[in-house]
């Protein structure tokens, strides 16, 4: 297949080159990632992030707490934020119920906010100003900066709303001047609107949402969904629309090495903002 | 005509009942309108808000400088925060170029931000949380909502994407589980949006921008321009369109007195914020 989005070799590519830029970094960087109580997935996580920090030569710090209070937490943030050595702080979520995930996101100061959820990060973003973006919509972006994909006034439609990817992204590509669409669980005939998309990147979570009647011919699919079936991984959109796509994301080696790579950027980049 | 969407009479309905419910409020509420420079315009809508406000029999200080230095509006703009008799503080633009707008702004406290503009609002917004709404959008939401327009899953085409209308309006229907595309200037074939839009809002300031040819049968469209020619006044959609609408708002008497009205709101609950 050659039409393929290959985010697994891009990001491999970035890799490298993102090693390049660290060896001019005098300092250590360091990323420290704060997890409260016990998720499994987030384990895997978390690991996935320390390999690669590691193979990158940054520190990783992985502070764990089986419990803590909602003030203690904030204190904790509030050292680390303080601290000249760290670079970047990730609180790893879910979050157990009795925190104010909010509250707690918005403590870490924005310049150390690798994955880009501060509400000041959200703002610069909405403003076009300087700003660490959410590691998933800046890997997608990344992805198709790569492949040349021209955005300016290309109808685009995104599915799902989440705080995480769905709304960032929105405006990243309304930023880049492309037409937007929003769609969500409330759209009635979402074919109705996915079939006319230059542009089409589904981030819900539901395997095989998106067949092969819903995509345009010669149009860009990126596939944002991981759906565990069965031991295997398939993203939201079913493998067949490859056959009308001119390009497509694949699940796994899409999406997902993008979101890690560009995490470790927003490690390097949030350096670059704390000495400026 | 019956199929129109009058701003003007719902804005007297909802004066009547803003008016009954002030009657229950023993502070006397005050709003801050700052302006700097001269601006011709800006006088006009002062002049429009003083009035209005007065009516209301709120309090209404008209804060002028010829020219102020940044360091000493903010000065200003704190004393005005800290200070319990002032309600709502609006920041007149534009303002001069030697001002740092942004700055400016977020120097209100997002409590008396009664043009809902300082970043902790549009936070809000996005996040669905309380907030003082912008009152262009709060006018048109508040009159969809009026004329018991539907808006769950619609397809909903804004065009004009700015800080003040288009975007905030983009979060308020998105919010209310409408499927919405943001255009702008940058779109391609903008007829191939606005063609099949449920309910078309356009925000552009360009005469004749949307023609009949351009708009779904039965649709409802919301103007939001107000464009002088030859001393008349004209929206960004052309009256025709009007043959074609289930409901349309003319101008003038749509949307305007929806904005004024939409602040004179805001200041009865920025009272109530503030008392929380």
């Amino acid at each position: 297949m050659n039409n393929i989005l290959d985010g697994k070799k891009v990001s491999l590519e970035l890799k490298e080159k993102l090693k390049q830029e660290i060896i001019n970094i005098k300092d250590k960087l360091t990323l420290v990632d704060i997890s409260v109580g016990f998720d499994e997935a987030t384990k895997v996580y978390v690991k996935q992030k320390e390999k690669m920090a590691l193979s990158l030569g940054y520190n990783f710090l992985n502070l764990h707490f089986d419990q803590i209070l909602e003030t203690e937490l904030m204190q904790e943030i509030k050292k680390l934020n303080q601290d000249p050595t760290i670079t970047g702080i990730i609180i790893q979520l879910p979050l157990p119920d009795y925190l104010n995930k909010d509250k707690i996101i918005n403590t870490i100061d924005p310049q150390k906010d690798v994955d880009g959820l501060t509400n000041a990060n959200m703002i610069n973003l909405l403003n076009k100003e300087t700003s660490l973006v959410p590691c998933t919509p800046k890997g997608i972006m990344t992805l198709l900066n790569y492949y040349k994909i021209d955005l300016i006034g290309k109808r685009v439609v995104i599915v799902g709303r989440s705080h995480l990817v769905g709304l960032p992204l929105f405006h990243l590509l309304l930023n880049q001047n492309a037409t937007v669409t929003l769609c969500h669980s409330k759209t009635k005939d979402l074919k109705e609107y996915t079939k006319d998309a230059d542009l089409l990147i589904v981030t819900v979570g539901k395997k095989d949402l998106i067949t092969i009647d819903m995509v345009k011919e010669g149009s860009i699919i990126v596939d944002v969904g991981i759906n565990r079936f069965d031991e295997k991984l398939y993203g939201d959109v079913n493998k067949d629309c490859l056959k009308k796509a001119r390009l497509m994301t694949p699940v796994p080696g899409g999406v997902g090495p993008m979101t890690v790579i560009s995490l470790m950027e927003n490690v390097k980049d949030a350096y670059y903002l704390q000495k400026k």
